[in-house]
């Protein structure tokens, strides 16, 4: 292994709370919402804006999460505005939250090439019914009965409205409510990308 | 029905999104989660925070939501610097969303007469186990061997460290994934406190 493969490695080793995370999707696999987290971030305005979104996986090599989103939607100006988000991932199986802290980036059309190989890779993941839904109206305008839901051809590349979006966590406070007490643990990345990790009271 | 009686009553009727709201949580109510949704702020550093909470019901005569809270905790921290929520609130079983913003206040023991009687109500409706939570030691502090997590006796009054969390909806955005397309409707408090519905795209 060459001296940058080694960077490499370190740079993208598994953070200590993916364990914790990977065995809560896998216990709770039975529930497609297990797969479902609330995402919320600021608007322009300073005011929280919160929506449930689909979890679409990590960003290879790496700590990311990955979602997507249509660029005409209002979070895509909240990140622009703020680029900060904290999902909270509740599973309601094995009844432990995550909250994931940190910063978070939008790819659209206009990304480079790594980013943009990345959201076509998403775009190719997709179920034609979820890609159907970048070809639809302007979400939130007024519905009016002329609006256009009919299916498209969906083409290989994806349209400029499809985005993929990348949260990066910094901070990550897992709660486990079936213990007695209740288990709390957060950790924190510290420069250097190293993580502190610290049991808490609940 | 006195004109004094007439403006309480138009002020305190149901805002048009509780009946589909009501419907939700009857539709539901088998799963004990379907009253958790998560509450975004906006922390004092003006990042986004987000948590997993339980509704508590109504604030009688209003449309606002109650939940409770740590005074140590936090969101506590979060709303006395900036007073803005936005709830999300995701049914499993029929698959709609419900997103409440607003505007939020934490009801400490030193509110006026009428918040801490509802304060003491929150307090007289909760369960000993839910009580106990408060005579904990300091949320999110180190765990230590010695942190005492034994139960207490429970007071009358409840202590300094609960608060009562009033949410009080300007914005509601209601999605429901099942329709085909989907539906959503957004209802915006205009001031006086009426409310325009617009039907919108997904």
């Amino acid at each position: 292994m060459s001296d940058s493969d080694a960077s490499l490695s370190q740079a993208s080793a598994l953070a200590p709370w993916r364990s914790a995370l990977a065995r809560a999707l896998h216990r709770n696999r039975s529930r497609p919402y297990s797969r479902y987290f609330q995402l919320a971030t600021v608007t322009s305005s300073g005011r929280p804006a919160n929506r449930t979104v689909v979890f679409r996986g990590w960003l290879p090599n790496s700590n990311t999460l990955t979602l997507i989103t249509d660029q005409r939607s209002a979070k895509v100006a909240d990140i622009v505005a703020h680029p900060w988000a904290e999902a909270c991932w509740y599973f309601t199986d094995t009844r432990e939250q995550f909250r994931l802290a940190g910063s978070i980036q939008v790819v659209t059309a206009e990304a480079d090439p790594a980013l943009l190989q990345a959201r076509q890779n998403s775009w190719e993941a997709l179920s034609d019914n979820a890609r159907q839904q970048f070809y639809w109206p302007h979400p939130a305008q007024p519905r009016t009965a002329e609006a256009d839901f009919s299916p498209k051809e969906i083409q290989a590349t994806p349209p400029a409205e499809f985005c993929l979006v990348l949260l990066e966590p910094d901070q990550v406070d897992h709660l486990e409510l079936r213990g007695e007490p209740q288990n709390r643990t957060l950790y924190d990345q510290q420069p250097g990308s190293t993580w502190q990790i610290n049991a808490v009271n609940p």
